[in-house]
């Protein structure tokens, strides 16, 4: 089992340092065990933990279930096998003929996006709507192979975002025609954010049939190299929304060189072990493992800008409003001539994220060594994957002016497949399964025969750097939405008293384009 | 192998007599060697042969090239084998930037798509547009796992209307960046007859950011059961056809009955064997014999249905022009009371098929003993294996007045996945891989949110029974045109001095279609 990431898995780690492997990666807080202790759920690629569930299950409510002899192989006939799909549902507000809400499950525990998603329970009432949700195939408690899932390439060979999307097909048809009374002619809208948001759009673009329309938040749609995304804009919005926060982008650059030179003596690895409190398991020893330290702390800072939402987050480790706001108080001086103290300034990233209740007494950043953070991630190895199949997302860093993080430009898709070979090989990849080209080949890239989807970006968050357009524009029914001060598919969590103008004016927006799609089809008037 | 069909199957055939597991089954003239003798292709579910390839050859000439490293499974990653795809190209009257004219092979050889779709090839300077022939994968030379393609359910589970769209999208990407000068932005036109059709109209609603428009010619999108078809129709039709040409179906409906009632004694038998002309090998010996002849003959008025076109066909046994006219003139008289004079006036259909030079001696219509018709039609358990997997389309005769073939309805779901499981059963099969809901669940049934695909249709075409419309009509860019006079995808086969009046301007229209969309795309302006 893949549970553990070996040197050259770091190594492609930091080469490649906001590439999609990253799912989980990050430092954890030795003795308050804020990531690892409790159960998390993640919305983005990144660690985005989400949660607590204690008050907004109730505010959020719904039932388990589950659809039986759904086919393993929707577009083979070589496997008969079949499983079992889990999907939540809430009827109460559900008239006969209402539309169905349906959320595109993606990499992760159904729970966590049931309970992130709010702005469909928000908007069910009025619709007269169900709210379902569909788990991702391979993710939380839908497991074709139960615990022999991620055992082997033949058996995570069927982890595919077509064949999910072909199992919500499935799901629809048999929630319309069995599960939902009167729902035969319902109109199904689509929502998801980030990998979900893309599955969203690509459900509407492959199954109009099924489904009317699709809110997709924060979906990277053309995040793939024959979309000619830039692979240096992810990195570079993590900066833009660092430096609109107050940050002074030189200090975080030479905070991050800094580590690179005082790992290079005994003195400043005396240094950086100490002042970064890191952990018995993840002490510096050598030049090279300043990578563990940088990579750690990039992730991080990814991470506040993924999350950067206006209030108190509800976060396990519970974090201010405008997070990253709060970081950059400590981070927005500029650069001192002495490394040591370029270096300590970024000790305030981990502080604030890992130990904002002040639990935390060390640090452990070495995924050779520490216990990983993927194992408490539900299905760590998932989206990895996902990476090293289809979702081949180009990202690297430039360095000033592009970003402040370490450079490693140009992204190399050949390098990626090695670590990929070098990750799965035991399980038996192989090269020939990398096909960067086919998630455009197969979805497309221009939409032009496609309609009746928002996809909605927030300039704070990096993912809108591969969305489908950086200004608010609208060609027939599809619609782009910008939000200045938008995070990570912020738009589509539930309603919250310091929401922005902004968003509420941008749901608003989307609750108008849905009554729009099902006036159109005659089936919901209003 | 199951190059034969062994009881069961036969009696699957006659249960669902016009189903499309009888690709190609139907009476061999012995001595004649029409059917077995040379190289047949078909462009419909049914033995429609196509040919001679001599004067179309050079009427309608291509090269011969191969897409390596395609992969085998496009929407899993267990298996990283990949395949050698055949298509045909003709740049001829292609200048860089003209549309790629693309037909998506279906479940034959390509040369017989290429030879009798001339459409293509006609309206191609008009267009300075490149003229492509994808083969299907599985068929012709086209197979994933060379002589072992049929060996298994492991190997056929690959053989998919999926798996080969994606092929044929992998393979218009290769052509427009590398193949073909100055195709990078080229629009593509998909164009297909019968299941060929259906796949060119898939093309276009699944992958729109490929195919800019769709020419269906008689395809049968909607012959399934969640589809609403009725079962019926299929025989309806063929009886209509033959009853405007001057048949007496009371006549033809004797003649079934006739042979069954005289299979039941000696002397009936005797005078069954000796008037229909069967060889040694398909002696009616037994009351259930009949049934062989019968669905010879069954099938074989339904070729005639699909092929009734005005002009003397290029078929390897030459028919005359509207050939079930040619038959009616011995089929247009009251039934008799005397039973031998009923049967033996059915003689008449297998003396036209196959027998129009005089050459067959004796008939011979037993599939358990006479030379399986299936050897000689390239890849015969191809269609078969669709029919037992995701192609299920239900058929079944009613009698008079709705067909005057021998009454088998309903079709039943059940007792035709026994069948295939009979048939398949040693090679891997089971029941869990019929899906008869799949199709439509993938593809769609109202076509709501589609665009740019001309339906067409011909009266005379038993298929067009289960066609997107039965009038013709226009829904936005999706256009239903209805032959009056039109056979199996006539409209798509190349002009000829005796067309009607009525597919020259249906050509026309195809051609003026096209034209617009490739205006609006402006990427070929007119």
């Amino acid at each position: 089992m893949l549970t553990t990431t070996d040197q050259t898995g770091w190594a492609m780690v930091v080469s490649v340092s906001t590439c999609l492997l990253l799912l989980a990666l990050g430092a954890s807080a030795n003795g308050a065990s804020v990531i690892r202790g409790d159960p998390v759920a993640f919305s983005g690629f990144k660690h985005l933990r989400v949660g607590p569930q204690s008050n907004q299950v109730s505010k959020y409510p719904y039932d388990e279930e589950w659809l039986s002899d759904v086919s393993l192989d929707h577009f083979s006939f070589g496997n008969n096998q079949t499983f079992n799909l889990r999907y939540f549902i809430n009827l109460k507000s559900y008239s006969p003929g209402g539309p169905i809400l349906f959320y595109t499950g993606n990499e992760g525990n159904l729970e966590g996006f049931a309970e992130n998603t709010g702005f469909m329970f928000d908007i069910a009432p009025e619709l007269n709507a169900a709210v379902v949700f569909g788990e991702h195939r391979f993710y939380g408690k839908t497991k074709p192979f139960g615990k022999d899932s991620y055992a082997s390439v033949k058996n995570l060979g069927y982890l595919s975002s077509e064949q999910a999307l072909a199992d919500f097909a499935v799901l629809l048809d048999y929630l319309k025609n069995t599960r939902i009374p009167g729902a035969k002619n319902s109109s199904v809208i689509a929502f998801g954010g980030s990998y979900g948001g893309m599955l969203a759009a690509w459900f509407r673009i492959k199954y109009p049939h099924i489904v009317t329309g699709a809110i997709a938040g924060s979906a990277p749609v053309f995040w793939f190299e024959n979309a000619n995304v830039d692979p240096k804009s992810f990195s570079r919005i993590v900066t833009r929304t660092f430096e609109r926060s107050g940050c002074n982008v030189d200090t975080i650059s030479a905070g991050f060189a800094a580590i690179t030179e005082l790992a290079k003596t005994d003195n400043g690895r005396t240094f950086l072990n100490r002042r970064f409190a890191l952990d018995k398991n993840s002490t510096i020893n050598k030049a090279e493992d300043a990578s563990f330290l940088q990579a750690t702390l990039s992730d991080t800072m990814v991470s506040f800008a993924m999350i950067d939402y206006p209030y108190p987050a509800n976060f396990l480790a519970p974090l201010p409003g405008w997070p990253v706001k709060e970081v950059c108080r400590h981070l927005n001086r500029k650069p001192s001539q002495v490394p040591e103290k370029n270096a300590w300034v970024l000790r305030s990233v981990l502080d604030l994220y890992y130990n904002y209740t002040g639990k935390a007494q060390t640090y452990c950043v070495n995924p050779q060594t520490c216990p990983s953070p993927y194992s408490q991630l539900g299905d760590p190895m998932g989206w990895p994957w996902q990476a090293c199949t289809e979702m081949v997302m180009p990202m690297c860093n430039a360095g000033l002016p592009n970003d402040f993080f370490p450079a490693n430009c140009p992204f190399n898709v050949e390098a990626f497949a090695q670590d990929c070979t070098t990750n799965f090989g035991p399980l038996g990849y192989s090269r020939q399964l990398l096909r960067p080209d086919w998630v455009i080949q197969n979805y497309g890239n221009t939409f032009e025969a496609a309609s009746n989807i928002v996809f909605s970006n927030g300039e704070l968050d990096p993912w809108s750097g591969g969305g489908w357009s950086t200004i608010n524009e609208r060609r027939g029914s599809l619609v782009s939405v910008i939000l200045k001060e938008g995070a990570h598919h912020y738009d589509l969590r539930g309603s919250h008293p310091q929401d922005t103008d902004e968003v509420q004016q941008v749901r608003k927006a989307h609750l108008s384009e849905i009554k729009k799609w099902l006036a159109a089809e005659n089936r919901f008037h209003y």
